[in-house]
């Protein structure tokens, strides 16, 4: 695992900050007085939605890819995602100038494919069913000599990463707001280890909320059981970006010693956020990013009234038909269930 | 015409922000690399999507009303609008404490009849082909004796909306930006009056642009032509916001002093640019708010390489099966003529 060893600090967000700035966007804190209002809360929404590739992923693949040697740059990159470290990895190594293998499930969403490729990366397909992407990817970077880019599990993915919460707070605090509680999604738990790292050394007592969809409920089950629990789940979720089996050996220490709670979303509450930042907010969001939006939306974060949450609105990259499906309300009518073998 | 007489001064405006501060949302300014990458500009982007109401309407209604006395406060206010200066007025009202009525065509976005409605305003449809709005309202406002609130054509109107070009100006400073050119909608032109007298007096060498759908031209015809020409199209377009017969009798001499052009674009570009909205820049826009980038994506626009633009997205209402079905493509490829009698 390339960069492991101690735990990521403040100071190496700091540095990754500084690496990823003029490159990455700064997004802004926005607030919606709509929203406030029917949660009897202040949100501020950090949306990455407008960051580079349309994901937070950019932040930490450029931290990632900028570090590398110039031998290194030489022979390029590989990694393996179902989409949005995709983009964010081939952007990076494009604006570097070195080559990128992307090893993508064939199933992945079309636009994140598209745009993986739009970056310039090659990319090669795997079934997600019967092939094993990592090694695919192990094999590959073994035969070319190239590092392999981890999506989570790399201390300066988390880094970078964790420049959002680096952000949020700042941005927080020249609000004049103190954070009650921090809600991001979680996959692997990169973004949140990496946010977590930022806000709890910034702001010891602001309260770190996860949220998972139902069905990869890894890192939920992960923290009750006090190790990491690896979980093949027979169905998919909505959320495609945040489909992992298990939390990350790296990120999983970090989640125990800073998390509060996980909330669990189901498919049917993703959707009618979607519609919810679709028509209130205004915001395209795709369902891994919505998630924390979902939670708060279906009460499944216990909140004081009055109190201030920053919610991360991690990506929005979604297939146009998935989305006007969404809004059209033809998903969410027909419950949960009937995401589990749907073409998306 | 309340509040007519000398034209809207900096100052006016400067006042206006200062009432509106606290209740409408200073948007951001926001910047997408892949934008500026494909224009080969710096474009800095004002999403007035992300006002209260999801337009940049509320602004003007709001500074309007929180100057009526009591005695008027108490009697109320009626408006005639399409869909987001209804909106605008509604929620000002109701933050205000006071009584709506809005005349509203009967075909206007279901999205917007209902927004107002959820402010809760009194609304009266009017049938947009065969009615008269205008009597409409005034008949009612001699009843029952309230204000009637014009969309674009008052002083404290066009100084509310003057207060996006306070922004966006004094959020380019912030970026050590110059803006060679500022692009935004001009229906009835209160938008782009109140804009302009804000950028001309801070930063008298920025060029003003105003969009028009190619279907309600009234107001380049009427630059043209030295004098406000009335149009009646028979054609619809797909934007809705936008189909104002006539600039203002106030708005329009403030328009011929700051305009450097007017560019028109084509339904078809308006979808396009939607979609590209969508896809690229993670937000939603609804068909009259994304002129200005249709006609930047479009090369409708003369500019030099590398100059630095503010546009100004300036609304966010879209029903969500047409947003559907502009995702889809069902509209764009249609081609723009298959507007005029599509129901939307």
């Amino acid at each position: 695992m390339t960069g492991a060893g101690a735990s990521v600090t403040l100071a190496d967000i700091e540095a990754a900050a500084a690496r990823i700035a003029g490159h990455a966007v700064v997004t802004p804190l926005i607030e919606s007085p709509a929203l406030n209002e029917r949660l009897g809360l202040r949100v501020l929404i950090k949306p990455e939605t407008l960051q580079r590739v349309g994901a937070f992923k950019f932040r930490g693949a450029y931290n990632r890819l900028v570090q590398l040697n110039a031998d290194q740059r030489r022979r390029g990159v590989v990694a393996f995602s179902s989409g949005n470290h995709a983009q964010g990895v081939a952007l990076a190594a494009k604006l570097l100038g070195m080559p990128a293998l992307i090893v993508m499930p064939s199933d992945a969403p079309a636009i994140k494919i598209a745009a993986t490729r739009g970056y310039g990366a090659e990319i090669q397909l795997y079934d997600r069913l019967t092939d094993d992407r990592e090694a695919i990817s192990t094999a590959i970077a073994a035969e070319r000599g190239c590092v392999v880019v981890p999506a989570f599990d790399d201390r300066h993915i988390i880094a970078g990463q964790g420049t959002v919460g680096l952000e949020l707070v700042r941005q927080a605090e020249a609000l004049g707001a103190r954070l009650d509680l921090v809600v991001a999604p979680v996959g692997g738990g990169g973004l949140m280890a990496g946010v977590s790292t930022a806000v709890k050394a910034l702001s010891p007592k602001t309260a770190m909320i996860g949220v998972e969809p139902e069905a990869f409920d890894d890192t939920l089950r992960s923290l009750r059981a006090g190790h990491r629990i690896v979980s093949r789940p027979a169905t998919r979720s909505l959320c495609d970006a945040l489909e992992s089996p298990a939390p990350g050996e790296l990120t999983f220490p970090v989640l125990q010693k800073t998390l509060a709670d996980i909330a669990l979303v189901s498919d049917a509450e993703v959707a009618l956020a979607m519609r919810y930042a679709y028509s209130t907010l205004k915001l395209v969001v795709e369902p891994g990013g919505v998630v924390g939006l979902a939670a708060l939306l279906a009460g499944k974060i216990k909140l004081g009234a009055g109190e201030t949450v920053a919610l991360v609105l991690s990506g929005g990259n979604v297939d146009p038909d998935l989305f006007a499906r969404v809004l059209r309300g033809e998903l969410y009518s027909a419950g949960a269930s009937a995401w589990a073998d749907s073409s998306r």
